[in-house]
């Protein structure tokens, strides 16, 4: 393995590709009102919530409401071969949306329907713009619920463009493992399905997973079938308090090694503790804490609870509070959803510069806890949670942009983060995707035969590089 | 969906590619003893458990000891352009190891080490002629299993490339979970990597699910990392026999819906017990009969039992026998693992001609009892056993394969439950894979657009078309 090189992740390069006026008439002759060239839905759909400076926007943008529209659109783009940069409602944090290469935006969020629960095969198939609060709201008569749970209201498009998991990834996989089946129309602007509603298949290529965390670079997902699960018997949640980072950490570790199949398990540091209750209100304990959660039969839940408090007592954690009620879970899981934003807050004009490394379970104390050292010696200040269940984890650097010496130290931070992460057999990504940030980062970690063999699928399956090109790899 | 045709499976089609001279010779001088072109040995590497008759065997056989040696010996057969069919221990059951288009056989069984084991990590990194079973045996003292078991005790490299599964995936997965990365050699012969030890990860395309279940054809894997489990703290299995397969298929069903976390439920039907009886004595009761294991602490076993015995009894379930040690296990179990050699038995000089479709679960009693009646309606014997919580089966349809009528009335069964287990929204394989039998199928399961899109991976990946040819799709 290679050591990556720092690189300017700010000044993502790029390289326009020229957008002719007769595609822009093309489009707007076919979409009419849906094709729109006006500069503010032009700039709203050139940026998402990385930390990336301006590149200028997308040429147009297409409203698509159908896979027809989208087959349309990319027949179109492929004709003149101008790049398509699939949008669902910006909430990518790693610069997918930028127009590096210029190009239109297909916006699917009017694709949002579901459009059909199989309640009893526990799938679901979905247009790619429904949210996942909107699914879950969409399901809740059944009984059954979808986990995957990242930061944002996501749309499960754009989850499975980033193989996006969240909080309950520990239990109950990623996007990976929870996508069944697609339809995708490719770079050509034909429309293909992959996979089937059948729990497990033999059947060639598995091109479902191929396209989830493709990022939109060999198609555009129009249909995707999910799984989805019976909302547990019982639940309940604890928050506990541990006298250290690693005490907290080391506790998570045995948890996972036992095989408790504990439904979440959430890091936050006492500097986020203390930002989430300046912003509301919650007077929690200010040290490092442990949000848990137990799914499963009420017998279950308590045998689980009752030896994660065990382990804890271990490593001395102190002050288990405990919630079964949906209100009172409610509150405990506020400290952790609102991380993002009392840390934003903090700082005024700040931005947050995400981490995403993922390691091993037996390698999470080594990497956070070097890398906590290594940041609090800049001064820098960041938040701190994890999915540390799955050994994955998140620093938001909080920088203002307008000062690059914070930019570069949150840069060099990183990558040192994730040098360390790499070397610990871990990952540079664990759910944001590699776009336009991790490209280097991505070659240190699996070598430049399996980028090579990316690139190589890459030209094949989209010989003029339309679909979202720059992203994942220079191309 | 196109309904699929039906074809003749025991005839694949032969297209045999020159194997020059210079190559043997290049390949005997590298490889010395190590490289055979001994009949015997040639013809072991050309057949496997599949029905087909018999094809030219491979022009010579590579004993591989390490990745270098598959990278020398695809290098040398790349530099002639001469197909390399990879070889575990030969347990497939649809043609896989063939050499339809002539070649030679990269036999891995010597390359057979268990490489690392990170207990902590619950991962393992092997060789890819390890297989199931020693791989289990090399583990036991360190309190974790791998729970992936399909009949034979085949290679992990074979497992991999067939997606396989069997008895616990209901619980664990198939290995399209349980593969977290890969050394892959190329068609070129260069070595990459795939995946890292991290549980989960957004880093750029899922290579390891592509390269999980292509059967060879897109490269050879000379390392495989996969999850393991810790065993359960208690295990306990019973038997229960039914009035009729409906009620036990919907007994499955149920479980399935209410999310037990069942490790095993396997059907067998009132015939199979017979020839499993005649062949090993058990005296089990001549009835549909579904196996289960539950895993899990003593009270969540003891919960997830009484919800099975309390479901089984509303289906009309009775004289369930339980087994808690070991030992009675393994009588119960023995059922099961004796089902294909008992009725291959029950009929000498036979060969099974084995079904593998999977549907979604609400569909598995209506896609198997109407293959039930059209089967008992040919007067064809035959064995069926199933996964039946993934929705996955098989017939085992009994043939003489000297007798034609017998190979066609197979053939047609196979066809029509295929066509309905597609049309109920089901897949052809659910981990046999497709190899030489199921073409047809794969095209009809998931149109021509997207086995063109495998097809245009292959041919990018494998310009020259060596990995393994004439599977899968034809090329």
């Amino acid at each position: 393995m290679n050591a990556p090189t720092p690189h300017q992740h700010l000044a993502p390069v790029i390289a326009q590709r020229e957008v002719p006026a007769a595609l822009i008439a093309a489009l707007q002759h076919r979409f009419g009102a849906n094709c729109s060239t006006a500069q503010v839905i032009r700039e709203q759909h050139g940026r998402d919530e990385s930390a990336f400076t301006t590149v200028p926007p997308p040429a147009a943008v297409v409203f698509a409401e159908s896979t027809q529209d989208v087959s349309d659109a990319i027949r179109l783009a492929a004709q003149y071969q101008v790049p398509v940069i699939p949008f669902g409602v910006g909430s990518s944090l790693e610069g997918h949306l930028l127009a590096v290469q210029g190009g239109i935006s297909v916006d699917v969020s009017r694709m949002n329907k579901v459009l059909s629960i199989n309640a009893e095969d526990l799938t679901v198939t979905v247009q790619p713009g429904v949210t996942r609060k909107q699914l879950n709201e969409e399901i809740k008569s059944t009984g059954l619920f979808f986990p995957i749970d990242p930061g944002a209201d996501a749309s499960i498009g754009g989850m499975s463009a980033t193989r996006a998991s969240g909080t309950n990834a520990v239990r109950y996989g990623t996007m990976r493992e929870n996508v069944l089946a697609l339809e995708v129309v490719t770079a050509s602007g034909e429309v293909i399905r992959t996979g089937t509603r059948a729990k497990k298949s033999a059947a060639g290529y598995d091109l479902t997973r191929l396209m989830v965390g493709s990022e939109g670079t060999l198609g555009l997902m129009t249909e995707i079938t999910l799984r989805i699960y019976p909302l547990p018997e019982a639940v309940s949640a604890a928050i506990c308090s541990f006298p250290s980072i690693e005490a907290a950490v080391r506790t998570t570790i045995a948890t996972i090694q036992m095989g408790v199949p504990i439904a979440r398990v959430e890091l936050l540091d006492a500097n986020t503790i203390r930002m989430v209750n300046a912003y509301a209100k919650l007077g929690l304990n200010e040290a490092p804490m442990l949000l848990m959660e137990f799914h499963g039969s009420p017998a279950g839940v308590k045998e689980q609870a009752e030896t994660l408090q065990e382990l804890a007592a271990e490593f001395g954690g102190q002050s288990f509070e405990w919630a079964t009620t949906p209100e009172e879970r409610t509150r405990l899981w506020t400290a952790r959803h609102n991380a993002y934003f009392a840390a934003i807050q903090s700082k005024p004009g700040c931005r947050a510069i995400s981490t995403d490394t993922c390691v091993p379970i037996s390698k999470l104390a080594d990497c956070l806890l070097e890398s906590i050292d290594e940041a609090d010696a800049t001064g820098l200040p960041y938040f701190l949670v994890g999915h540390v269940g799955d050994g994955n984890f998140h620093f938001g650097y909080l920088i203002d942009p307008n000062n690059p010496v914070e930019c570069a130290t949150a840069e060099e931070l990183n990558h040192k983060l994730v040098t360390r992460a790499l070397a610990l057999g871990g990952t540079c990504t664990g759910e944001h995707g590699i776009g336009l940030h991790k490209m280097d980062f991505l070659r240190a970690e699996t070598g430049e035969g399996a980028v090579d063999m990316m690139r190589t699928i890459k030209r094949a399956l989209d010989p003029h590089n339309i679909m979202n090109p720059g992203k994942i790899f220079s191309l």
